[in-house]
């Protein structure tokens, strides 16, 4: 059995829902709650298992147990453990190129508007909430600014052609979240073509943060 | 042949330059300046070939001249059209936990500290030079206690038993910037020795950032 820890709102844990859906894998979802408690995640139980205390892990019960945390990792380990349906492309210069839009928005936008980022702004250096916003949103504009030039190459096609997969897994996430903060999305045509591609999709239907059993 | 756009204090292309030598892969240099000319990434010449307006960028002009932004879409590429001598060990629950912490600190250290974020707070967010070192130091020390932790289940030995690999590409560099800011690095005993097997090697020295054309 596959075990996911994550929590219904982390934009990482819905990276691997929706990677984990699109390869037909069934899994058993632990929530880990990221506020309660002072952050569940910083717990002593989950710390044990994932000294990075961020979300998610994935536990592969049937590999002895292996435990794989970031995302990306767990994404990639899934595509070599369970190679069909493919995540990725199969030519390694299209492959770079999913890969560099996925790490763009997970290395250069996401971990900068991250809810422990958001806190130590308004807890530590007294940002107060509008600059926080702006903050929130200056990062999210450069990035899909960057990732709307990228998809220009797929000429409205999705990574695979007919099929979403790794770079759709980190995509619409990122958008849940623009959505989520009120940014103006009216400059990306092909991010928000290509959201209505996948969203509709049953993977990403049961991946989305209100379909999850700790959605509040 | 292998471009690389760089500079020589970029930690993400230090991290390419390391992987680069490791492979024993010839590669020219072209340098991007990330201060001058309100910084070189953002000029149109080089904005055409990356919409990320990052650095590291890899142009191989053998294969297309395919063109590959974000340095562990970088590491990753290499691996897959030179796969010899590997990066990464060879079993997938061993690639993923290397993986785990190379991004690790590529999500969530780095891009938390790089130069456009640190300007951000000072320019825009009115932050004194003091907050935003212990802006600075706070992530760096969360994301080394967490891989020092990690590197536990290495027992001493590099990622790839004798030899380093994505893992050390991705450490040293980060190790490098710690130690530019003066964090306290006594409680990571674990980098501190792996580092030090690596830095005496080559492919490390001739990747070093006062080793670079550029350096200043």
């Amino acid at each position: 059995m596959l075990k996911l820890y994550g929590y219904w709102r982390s934009s990482a844990a819905y990276r691997v829902r929706i990677a984990l859906n699109l390869k037909g894998l069934a899994y058993q979802q632990v929530p880990v709650h990221l506020v309660k408690d002072g952050g569940q995640q910083h717990g002593a139980d989950y710390r044990a298992l994932n000294p990075q205390q961020l979300l998610p892990l994935l536990v592969d019960e049937e590999n002895g147990g292996v435990r794989v945390a970031q995302s990306l990792a767990i994404i990639e380990y899934l595509e070599e453990i369970f190679p069909v349906p493919a995540l990725l492309p199969a030519d390694p210069a299209e492959r770079a190129q999913v890969r560099a839009l996925a790490l763009h928005i997970a290395c250069d936008v996401h971990p900068l508007n991250n809810l422990r980022v958001l806190q130590y702004l308004s807890s530590e250096l007294g940002v107060a909430d509008e600059a926080k916003n702006a903050w929130y949103r200056h990062w999210v504009a450069l990035g899909l600014a960057a990732v709307e030039e990228g998809l220009a190459a797929f000429d409205g096609r999705l990574s695979l052609g007919e099929r979403p997969g790794y770079l759709e897994a980190c995509l619409i996430p990122q958008l849940y979240n623009a959505r989520r903060f009120n940014c103006d999305l009216a400059a990306y045509p092909r991010i928000v073509a290509m959201a209505a591609r996948c969203e509709p999709l049953e993977a990403f239907q049961l991946a989305a943060p209100e379909a999850q059993a700790d959605a509040q």
